[in-house]
């Protein structure tokens, strides 16, 4: 089956659960948002991607793009429905209506991507930087440059892309190579190489917008020599740059995005932002994109779990221990789904599924506040809590992507592993959620090392205070993630302190300071939720397996990290 | 770089610590297997499979089975690869001398096999039902099929399956719809269709000896009326039977072995053993099957481990925390060998790949001692251990060799979702092992439900006890790992009262139940290894991120299982 959004459902997250219409109009620019306005945009949304994405999926997976003497052809399909995406005005939903956007909360936006990854991974790849490509132009881009290609990024009409990566610099950008020479009319030359450029070549636009990280002549060693330059497949006057793609790799999964080795030989090009200033400019797009990389997890795992909860009630095997189901009837077998093995593999993988929705949207939400908040202190506490929550659910949902569609993979039995019924590709698609936009390693070490450690723990603990004061203590389900929440704040103490006489420490628990952080978070979510729709089977059910087999972890974390502090305050003289 | 056996790293485990050698010689056919013996045999397996099987795996991986017209074509190198294999004597290892086997033990066969898996799990498919087929045979066949058909199949100089599943019984095979009437002259016509039969048609063996699990005509519904039948794809007389391939199914990986639908047409059969008793004769050779796969999943955890290790000793990025390494030098950036991120990954996947060998070896021990012993205390002791072990490593060890080898993809950033440095082929092939002979839900079942519950609780209580005496109490470890023996006889107690009050909730707790076990059957063999190398670093690096990373879950799937059990006897009445 193909993916089917449910708006109904996310409807309720965002309105009931977070009450996210009254906050959104309290922002100037959303001021005539309203509850009407947000069922239609994603009511249409989620038809057309019901209609014209997730249709082309497995064939996009089957078919692949092919590379042929420097051009890129995308799977059958794929260019008309790219085409429908970006002239139906859904790229340009949260783009400045200046720039011919609508205008609309970035919430919304999450939303979409959400369901658009979770339809077409591969499809979704094309437009998946082009907001934040359109973001850092619209903040570092001379007025030329946003002259000339704002409005086609906003609208999606040229597609664009990130080049950072090169054979020797992955993670460690400060290695970066490519050169850029002025040339003294303001243009660039850019000569290099790049790999796992995703959309470096493609048949869906005429024309690609390439932000290249390089360096200036005499540019100083490392992260801060880093420049960023835009080089347009095609230039102004219509001639062909001296950018090309290589080749194509061959990957695990994601076939139905092109990932290039491109090559840059004296291409023309031109400054975005200051000289050596490239990284700035590009982390402003760095928490929106690593957002939209935790909704595509969120979006993957949902995709297989409607598969595997829509098989489990189809096929019949054995028996099915305790009182008779109700679906029994006169069948010789009972459905799957009614064997305890796997409800809890679906209870437990929508837990996750809802879990981590709110706490995105509510991240996605903070987005909207951070940027169009009349007070300043608002904005700085949204900031605060994109900055702290984007790299937990960045690491968090996309590894539960990769492990949870594996456990709905085995609803399935043999058939999972077989082709054809598709839940497979989801694994292999997901897999690489877990690495790129920094892998999940570098997101824990950003979390703890770059984020709580700097001030002490000061941010991090707000934050916990922020979510303890929206909990009600006099309920036991949420005193009880008040005093969750208590011993997550006591254990950024700990690491504060251990840190001190260990600098090698942070980094050995980075992992499972996140992990503790994204469950005290899914604990806080699944509190509001069931406050909200009490004794409801469609999200008790769920709640009830996160309590038992997914928060246990929680307690087996925090004593990881605990243990290893200790181990180190105790037998270690602070620095 | 291809899979490199060690055979140095398996002595130091089977001899020194487990001390196979003299508890070999103690059963008569050993009384001549010496420590030379075993090191020749092993040193020789070691270099034919570098030398003749690894080098093969990417390209079989690549270039996959095709099917035209019936026939089933391996990939290229495969049919060679094959007869050495098979004329070598290597399949031929543990079989019994009157047969042409070598007979030596079965847990040096274990180990080929695993080495095998790690180092080409696709052609090992091939061979990978051969010994089940044979001891299945030599326990039940007629003399007339022995003769026929039990040295041609003990050589490997044919190929055998076993077709259990058809479209609509998969796990459940009471479902099981084939038929097998009888001719009158002491054959059977079986007709019906079977699915995912690995090796149902090939190019490596002359003939192939199908296993059919087919119903008799009046046989009783369910699992009581199965027989079993053996159909030959090539009759006595040389011509074609009516059985044929009808196609291979497209998988997420192992290309390297087809994966048929098998067509019986009125194919001409012989039963083995008794009618309506076929289950019984299959069940011979279960657990010598379970265990295999088990070994596929340490040896394809082993193959990702060594993978991710090379590349971790080769790629530098940044600077790692804490004092300057060794390998600085003037490099600019760091090992990642050097980082806690990647140090965790490759320490923790060693743990368990040396900690479930141990308990494998030692299991495969049992399986000699199961045979040869002269005292039946001491043949029923050693089947107790297979029968409940068995499981455990089969559900444990491939939910590791997936999940772990995805730890050691994430080592190699990008390049490792890339196909050609091989790390993502070793996940797509691992996936299979966590569903066939036996998803690994049913693993769990079969040991709580089938193995534990019975008796009360004995048998594993008196397998524990074995274990906890092996440990020296006097030692802080040793007695830790006594303690959760103690813990995990406790929670059988508990198991078994709630079971009683509520007929599901075992089937609930299965998977956490089996978890549990594991993770004791871990630390008492890291005990153990540790003991016979006490601080060697390269075994106390691995124990150490064993006892900080992988065993803290012991105490979390502890109180899972508790709390689930208490929640029942607390608030129902017992039955």
């Amino acid at each position: 089956m193909n993916f089917q959004p449910r708006p109904d459902e996310v409807r309720f997250l965002l309105q009931t659960v977070l009450g996210a219409t009254p906050r959104l109009r309290a922002l100037a620019p959303f001021a005539e948002f309203d509850g009407e306005l947000q069922a239609q945009v994603l009511d249409e949304a989620g038809k057309f991607v019901a209609e014209v994405i997730a249709p082309i999926n497995r064939s996009g997976d089957e078919e692949g793009c092919r590379f042929a003497d420097g051009e890129v052809l995308t799977p059958p399909g794929f260019r008309a429905a790219y085409q429908a995406l970006s002239e139906g005005g859904w790229l340009a939903l949260s783009a400045a209506p200046e720039d011919g956007g609508q205008g609309l909360p970035a919430v919304l936006e999450a939303v979409l991507f959400e369901w658009l990854s979770a339809a077409n991974h591969g499809l979704t790849m094309a437009p998946g930087l082009l907001h934040g490509a359109y973001e850092c132009l619209r903040h570092h881009g001379s007025e030329e440059l946003k002259q000339r290609y704002l409005s086609k990024i906003a609208s999606g009409e040229w597609l664009a892309t990130m080049c950072l990566t090169e054979a020797h610099a992955g993670s460690d950008l400060g290695q970066v190579r490519t050169r850029a020479v002025p040339q003294g009319d303001g243009s660039h030359r850019v000569s290099g190489g790049k790999i796992f450029i995703s959309g470096g070549e493609h048949d869906l636009t005429e024309n690609i917008v390439h932000l290249v990280l390089c360096r200036l002549p005499d540019a100083p060693a490392g992260p801060k020599g880093l420049s960023l330059v835009l080089v347009p497949k095609r230039l102004p006057d219509g001639t062909r740059n001296a950018v090309h793609c290589e080749r194509i790799e061959e990957k695990m999964g994601l076939h139905g995005s092109p990932t290039c080795v491109m090559r840059f030989d004296e291409a023309t090009g031109w400054l975005i932002g200051e000289p050596n200033r490239g990284l700035a400019a590009m982390f402003v797009m760095m928490n929106a994109a690593r957002l939209h990389v935790a909704l595509q997890g969120i979006g993957l795992l949902d995709a297989a779990w409607q598969k595997a909860a829509a098989y489990a009630q189809e096929r019949r095997q054995m028996r099915a221990p305790g009182p008779a189901p109700a679906s029994r009837g006169s069948e010789a077998a009972d459905l799957i789904a009614e064997h305890p093995a796997i409800r809890r593999i679906l209870d437990t993988q929508r837990a996750w599924v809802d879990g981590a929705r709110l706490v995105a949207y509510r991240t996605a939400l903070q987005l909207d506040i951070a940027r169009h908040d009349g007070d300043a202190k608002a904005r700085e506490r949204a900031q605060r809590w994109c900055a702290l929550v984007t790299p937990v659910l960045k690491a968090a949902c996309t590894q539960q992507a990769f492990h949870g569609a594996s456990e709905c993979l085995q609803v399935f039995g043999g058939h999972g592993y077989v082709r054809e019924w598709g839940i497979e590709q989801v694994l292999r698609d997901a897999r690489v959620t877990m690495i790129y936009e920094g892998t999940n390693e570098i997101q824990a070490i950003d979390l703890l090392v770059r984020k709580v450690l700097p001030d002490g723990g000061a941010g991090m603990s707000a934050l916990l205070l922020e979510l303890r004061d929206e909990l009600d203590a006099a309920r036991d389900i949420e005193a009880d993630v008040q005093r969750r929440l208590a011993q997550l704040r006591y254990l950024g103490t700990t690491v504060v302190m251990a840190a001190a006489a260990d600098a090698a420490l942070p980094y050995e628990v980075a992992d499972d300071y996140l992990r503790v952080v994204m469950l005290a978070m899914l604990a806080w979510a699944w509190a509001r939720i069931e406050r909200a729709a009490p004794g409801e089977p469609r999200w008790s059910q769920p709640v009830a397996a996160f309590r038992r087999w997914v928060l246990p972890e929680f307690e087996m974390r925090l004593g990881i990290v605990k243990r290893a502090c200790e181990a180190v305050t105790l037998t270690r003289p602070a620095a």
